[in-house]
């Protein structure tokens, strides 16, 4: 695994006023809330988005305060979707740490989302751009549809063609990376061609960093994952992997029954996994997973090149490196 | 019932425009939450708190376009969380209807409800007013943060003390009836003490509906209400008519149960409300609304003496009119 704490020490002194930031007006405002806010800023995480939003936003010269509240928002809205996805998924670990809804009844999660969805608002108007905030709140509801037709599409028992795919990592991940960096570039000036560039940097790291992680969840275990091998499999959804799989072995018993969301023993599972590690399919999808990181770093060379630039040219390579 | 048809037709043309607003961007995006819009639009209701943001828009000079955003702004946050309520309280109905957890699952309720905030936060932006956008976001926190409190202190075993009662109904109603009225004079140019006149009616009106709200509890029927009668008290929230009863019966077994949350039969609940009903606490809190209501009345007198002012003077009387 790449180490990337060099390229983080760019902006370390800056991400310390941003985590002040995401703590701030919620739990001093509300101690009810101070051990749950703990709780989910402790959960960790890489704090890529708002650690790539502060890059964007440092390529001119920026107010910093509105850079710290900016790339809060976009981290407290990303905390904000997965406090609300576990208790929808019933998931029980995250990052290896028992989820919200497995401490708290689920009236307070849904609560403690919305919460952090309005908090995340409030720190984006601090920028007092409007189409900072309009951009998030569109990406509040890429986000959402997103998920909402993976609910509405449950079943329907079908492997999800590319176009499907690519629409749900957008909505998934690449969404709130674009909307880091665009924002981040609206923030500092930049001209329209750099805005576009940084907001397609994004966009193509984060469909990379989903693909990455779509490939991890056949490579890791219960314990360095903190939720079982193929669990996407497991709860019917099929990811590019299994896409390219399925195209080699169209009607894989296991596959189809997992699509169609009958139930697939632990034993099939471990099967096809097998099957899927050996066909070659895992490299083909990272091979995927590469082209869009060097997408993103061609899209970078419209900006100067300072200390920022090589950053985020490095930290594209890192989405292609973890833990594999 | 007082008719406040004559009221509305003021701004009935406008809350065509509204209702078209809160469709649009929704059902035409996402066909897969057309149905649930339309059943959510449907089920009613009185509009009134975009039929107030209009009011107020409408004092000076106001891009209609922008004022139709923020009224539409306004019904939607309304909606959203009405949407999250009904699935953290598992309520069965709302005005009447099956509300949208007992008809889907609760994951879509979960993403409708974030849907419409991250909507209602796109209107708010429409406005290209910060100011607004910040009202909009600190809205949201107060009436979630209001809810998380009544979570929090569930069963603490002791009825609510006069503070406690106002901070609740404050963050459940009066709060985005304010912001409504608030922001509808920002968008018009209001100076700055009318703007505080008008912040202040939706303030007195919204604290006024809401103990009205409490008081209709004890006297409808399940049919014409569409829950059963004192179902505030049956889920252990004690609001102004009990606690005005409980000052004159500090130890009534009854209520003791039922803000412990202990379990209250049907028999014991119809027997305090029959207790409550003739004690005079019905009244009691009513004189206490109509007083709020001369207030809100009173906040208006630095205004215009325009029909929006008129209206607004007699959509306050109506609060207390209703249905009594």
């Amino acid at each position: 695994m790449k180490n990337i704490t060099h390229l983080l020490s760019l902006v370390a002194n800056d991400m310390h006023h941003v985590e002040e930031k995401m703590r701030s007006g919620i739990a001093d405002r509300y101690p009810d809330l101070a051990a749950v806010v703990d709780y989910l800023m402790g959960a960790g995480g890489k704090r890529l988005r708002p650690v790539l939003t502060l890059m964007a936003a440092n390529f001119y010269s920026v107010d910093k305060e509105k850079s710290y509240s900016l790339a809060a928002s976009v981290e407290l809205l990303h905390t904000a979707t997965l406090v609300h996805d576990d208790l929808i998924d019933n998931s029980l670990l995250r990052r290896g740490m028992p989820t919200l809804n497995v401490s708290w009844n689920s009236g307070a999660t849904i609560l403690t989302g919305d919460y952090l969805f309005a908090r995340s608002a409030e720190l984006a108007a601090e920028t007092q751009n409007i189409r900072i905030v309009t951009i998030f709140a569109q990406t509040l509801m890429t986000i959402v549809s997103g998920e909402l037709q993976q609910l509405f599409n449950d079943g329907h028992g079908n492997v999800p063609n590319r176009q499907e795919y690519e629409q749900r990592i957008y909505a998934k991940t690449a969404s709130l990376f674009a909307a880091g960096t665009n924002c981040g570039a609206i923030l500092c000036g930049a001209s329209a061609v750099e805005e576009q560039a940084l907001h397609n940097y994004g966009y193509h790291l984060g469909m990379a960093f989903q693909i990455v992680d779509d490939i991890l969840d056949f490579q890791g275990d219960e314990e360095t994952l903190g939720k079982p091998v193929a669990n996407d499999l497991r709860q019917g959804v099929a990811t590019l992997p299994v896409m390219l799989f399925a195209q080699k072995s169209p009607n894989h018993p296991t596959i189809r029954k997992a699509v169609r969301r009958e139930s697939v023993s632990d034993k099939e599972i471990e099967s096809v996994v097998k099957q899927i590690k050996t066909s070659g399919c895992l490299e083909a999808a990272m091979t995927e997973a590469r082209q869009l990181v060097q997408q993103a770093q061609t899209d970078l060379t419209v900006l100067p090149n300072n200390p920022y630039r090589q950053a985020m040219h490095e930290i594209a390579d890192y989405a292609v490196s973890r833990n594999i």
